[in-house]
């Protein structure tokens, strides 16, 4: 006597389970939750900006958008707090084997991590090389870095190698909970600048 | 002989320049860009969240959204770093010449602001009151202190009288550039508490 119903429920939980790891963003977002959930950190995704034209009220206090476009964002997409620090960050994923493409990051998140450096802010990417699995956090000097390096004719490439990563960016491990726990990292980061 | 044409020009310029202190979140956002541009902070408004259903593609890497809601936002509206402090706030007005009710503010943002506050960061409102003109930065633990009471049968009201604004909170000077200098009040009131 087998009871299916409970197996079928215990079948969606596995499919449910098998999305962990899907995407960068939402390990992050899963992590962010542990974090809030923990008292660790308070760090949030920022809405996608949305330039809104039409709108109509089909009832009343129910507002019906029917047209609108994306907007490209003018900073990064993560930003929070951490024990009174200011972080920021984006998210990159990359298929290379070799090196993460600059073309990734957008010019305007670069001034803007720029701007949240000098502010003393603790800035970086969060980097997943897909074919190997990995999560980086690169900080973002090490970034700009390489971005200046790239308008350089002789040493200038346009992208920034793996090796580069493994000396220099910080492996994030990836768990059950939190899932990429990059304030780990960032402790360790910190301790090793002052 | 009149120059009609050149008096009406000048009219629309006097008419934009009416428009300045229109709304308080355009005046914010002026602030911050003025703040942003001489590298004093790095401040930004959230976008709006919006939940997308539907996307139309009219043309190639050219998405129309054609249906979409707002979504109720889970945090406040401004957040950034000044001076590697982790800022915080949400802004409010109100027609009331007595108090600012409770009701303008979301229990959401209460929780968001009370654990930016747990982590050590400068969280608060700025309160517009229109009828005298008068810009408030109202501390997160005034704020807090206010909501719970509301909860207390004898001494609970449903909002934060004008009195408690003039003896608890701290007075934004309105001017030309920047409009609302929030971060000298910030000055003013980290060094009254340190």
């Amino acid at each position: 006597m087998i009871n299916y119903p409970i197996k079928r429920k215990s079948q969606v939980k596995t499919t449910s389970y098998a999305n962990l790891g899907m995407t960068l963003e939402s390990d992050i977002e899963a992590t962010n939750t542990y974090y809030l959930n923990m008292g660790i950190a308070v760090i949030h995704k920022k809405p996608t900006p949305i330039q809104v034209v039409n709108v109509s009220y089909p009832a009343r206090n129910k507002a019906k958008i029917t047209e609108a476009y994306y907007k490209t964002p003018s900073t990064t997409d993560f930003n929070g707090i951490y024990h009174g620090k200011y972080i920021d960050f984006d998210a990159k994923e990359t298929n290379s084997t070799t090196s993460m493409p600059l073309k990734n990051v957008h010019e305007h998140q670069i001034d803007h991590l720029r701007n949240v450096y000098k502010q003393g802010g603790i800035a970086f990417l969060i980097v997943h090389f897909k074919k190997y699995n990995q999560y980086f956090l690169l900080p973002a000097e090490v970034l700009f870095s390489f971005w200046d390096l790239q308008y350089d004719k002789e040493k200038g490439r346009k992208s920034i190698p793996y090796s580069a990563f493994q000396e220099k960016a910080y492996i994030i491990p990836f768990g059950f909970q939190p899932r990429l726990d990059y304030i780990k990292v960032i402790d360790q980061f910190l301790s090793s600048k002052f």
